[in-house]
């Protein structure tokens, strides 16, 4: 058993077999738990190695800083029930779905004030707000300690094609000659702003780097995780971003697609901060940031998530975030614009999420102009083949979708 | 009279009013020479004050290289006839148009193979390149020695629309809060090729910069000076990039339109590294480079002008290139795109100068997608009120048109 992790210690040692695992106390967890411990295991989530503690979370709530003085927005927690007989010092196995997934080393078992978590993290205590919900419904106590992965994670189809670790990415990065790589976040399906947001992202990186052949890619990594009624579905995301690039609107010499898995917070600009710290872990060395970057609803401003970077030292990031108007279509220009360069402000029709999802509802192909053919017809065969018939997450998507790790 | 260069020295005191000057030996300049002196004296061409003497041309012509060590690409001469009752030391008056333009302090008369200065500047003895044209025809030989202004420029319209001066620049710049400037160089009627490469040089300018406000702008400086039949009319390309922005294509909060005094030299890659120089004296922060940058015919490569900035050092210039592919209009993509980021090539629409041309001698309005129809329109004004009713340089514009300095 080969397992997965930061750092050599003495439990990584101890555990060599599938029965060493089976002798331990285990705990079953859900798939947020199970999300973390995979991307926390491959180091996405760098440096933690694990859980949080009562210090690191306080840390991380109070000054976004871990004890070490490492930035880092939201706090990471291992909230359990306490009728599991857990004890701090304690090696425990971890199952998901029922089969093994993870050892972890409980250093300490501590309680948190969640509502504070929630002011300091979400700057509201809003029920509504799906992060802050998140929070309050958390166990009451949390395990903090590392964790090591004891098999490589299984991925169903179509995740399975688009499954790269950090490493992975750097390699990849690598063939292809890139030499910087602007991070796209996204849990949309692309309409031509989005394919637009890249493309002029794509110059930004590039700055003043040679065009003899691409040095600098656009790599579009996709968060997977918990959705919501409404949302596309997580295999739509995907594939259709492929198609993106497949039929050429963004040249594979300059796109690499691939997925973290996260749930989503909601937090704005801390979770605007969290996305550029795991696409640093992946190689990148720019960041693309638009409007309303995780977000939600009204409780952060359009272009908030820019502004907390004022507050962070270039040095406290290995990443340099770049920061774009919201694109939209200009009638005059006949193009993909934004209104620090086209000044036709008057005749902007801007990308109404709602107004696509009620022509996708109505199964009309918008013009290309707003979303690519190729795109539009891989967004309906996936919603046929994943969705039960609908591009967008429902009832009966959220309760028998096919599980994501297998 | 107040005397308009570089350094106070004691010939400046000394010529104080107009009939100071007119007891000077004084000497008739074409139209080069007196657009060169107004440029040295402004600080277009700074750290240059004057006129080259044998061991800077020597430098310049060998090395690229003053012989204080700064980086320059192309002498600047005073080529002038042994008629001339000229000697080493003379303080002489030039006058341009018969009025009096400048003072020269000439420290050394001297001549210099020209057949290898075109060689080593142009990389070609043809005589068919403008560039070699040029230096073999100056006279035999050079005056080298500053130069001052004895008063300011007049312009006529519309050149004295967009006249600025190096300082004058840097003062719009700070009141249009930009802390970044991209250059782009043109001799050209803009099409939508130009205005992309524009936006994207932007994007590139623009990099990690918050986007709450403009802080980078674009600085469409014009080459004004000797033309070519078949040319578009020097008043055409002023009055069309002016109308890009007027008409809103480049917002006016990015946008600055002006002007250099300088006979294009088809230098390619050396030439390219002057205009870089030109564009940090304006106070410039980086400048655009396309496809085939001040080349003319085949003398160059299509992407040379890029390959010499690998041998230069980046302290060298205080201006970082922005290298861009050729745009072209895609019609998949339904947008102006260029072959690193659209993989559609073999669908794509290239920009042809000639089909332009030709489309517009045939006055046929060409589509929004390859030329705005107000750049079209005001094009069409421009060949009338200027260009005895053809946009392009003919016989009859090269004999007639209105003296640029009044």
């Amino acid at each position: 058993m080969n397992l997965i992790g930061h750092g050599k210690v003495e439990i990584v040692e101890r555990i060599k077999t599938i029965s060493d695992f089976k002798e331990l106390h285990r705990i079953e967890v859900k798939r947020q738990l199970a999300h973390e411990i995979v991307s926390i295991a491959y180091g996405f989530l760098s440096p933690l190695k694990g859980f949080m503690n009562y210090e690191e979370v306080d840390g991380v709530v109070e000054n976004m800083r871990l004890p070490n003085g490492v930035l880092w927005p939201i706090p990471l927690v291992f909230d359990y029930s306490q009728n599991e007989k857990v004890k701090e010092g304690d090696t425990i196995g971890i199952t998901y779905l029922g089969k093994p997934l993870a050892i972890m080393k409980v250093k300490e078992i501590f309680k948190y004030d969640k509502l504070k978590i929630a002011e300091k993290v979400y700057k509201t205590k809003d029920i509504k707000h799906p992060g802050v919900k998140r929070t309050l419904s958390y166990a009451d106590a949390f395990l903090a300690g590392d964790v090591w992965l004891v098999r490589e994670p299984q991925f169903n189809k179509p995740y399975s094609e688009f499954w790269l670790t950090p490493r992975m990415h750097r390699t990849v990065f690598e063939k292809k000659g890139w030499k910087r790589v602007v991070a796209f976040q996204t849990r949309n399906v692309p309409h031509t702003g989005h394919e637009y947001l890249m493309k002029f992202a794509w110059f930004a990186a590039n700055e003043n780097q040679k065009v003899d052949e691409p040095r600098t890619g656009i790599l579009v990594n996709v968060v997977i995780g918990e959705k919501r009624v409404g949302d596309y579905i997580d295999e739509a995301i995907l594939l259709t971003h492929d198609a993106l690039s497949k039929y050429g609107y963004i040249s594979p010499k300059v796109h690499l697609l691939s997925f973290t898995l996260w749930d989503m917070r909601y937090a704005g600009p801390r979770e605007a901060l969290l996305h550029a710290i795991i696409r640093s872990n992946l190689g990148c060395t720019h960041h693309v940031f638009g409007r309303d970057h995780a977000g939600v609803g009204n409780y952060y401003s359009p272009y908030e998530a820019h502004e907390i970077f004022d507050s962070i030292n270039e040095e406290d990031l290995l990443i340099k975030p770049i920061f774009l108007r919201e694109n939209y279509y200009c009638p005059r220009c006949g193009s993909i614009e934004n209104e620090i360069l086209c000044d036709h402000k008057d005749e902007k029709q801007e990308f109404s999420g709602s107004l696509i999802r009620s022509i996708i509802l109505d199964e009309v192909k918008p013009t290309k102009m707003v979303m690519r053919p190729e795109v539009y017809d891989v967004l309906m065969k996936a919603a046929e083949q994943y969705g039960f018939g609908s591009p967008f997450v429902t009832e009966e998507y959220l309760e028998k979708r096919q599980s994501i790790l297998g």
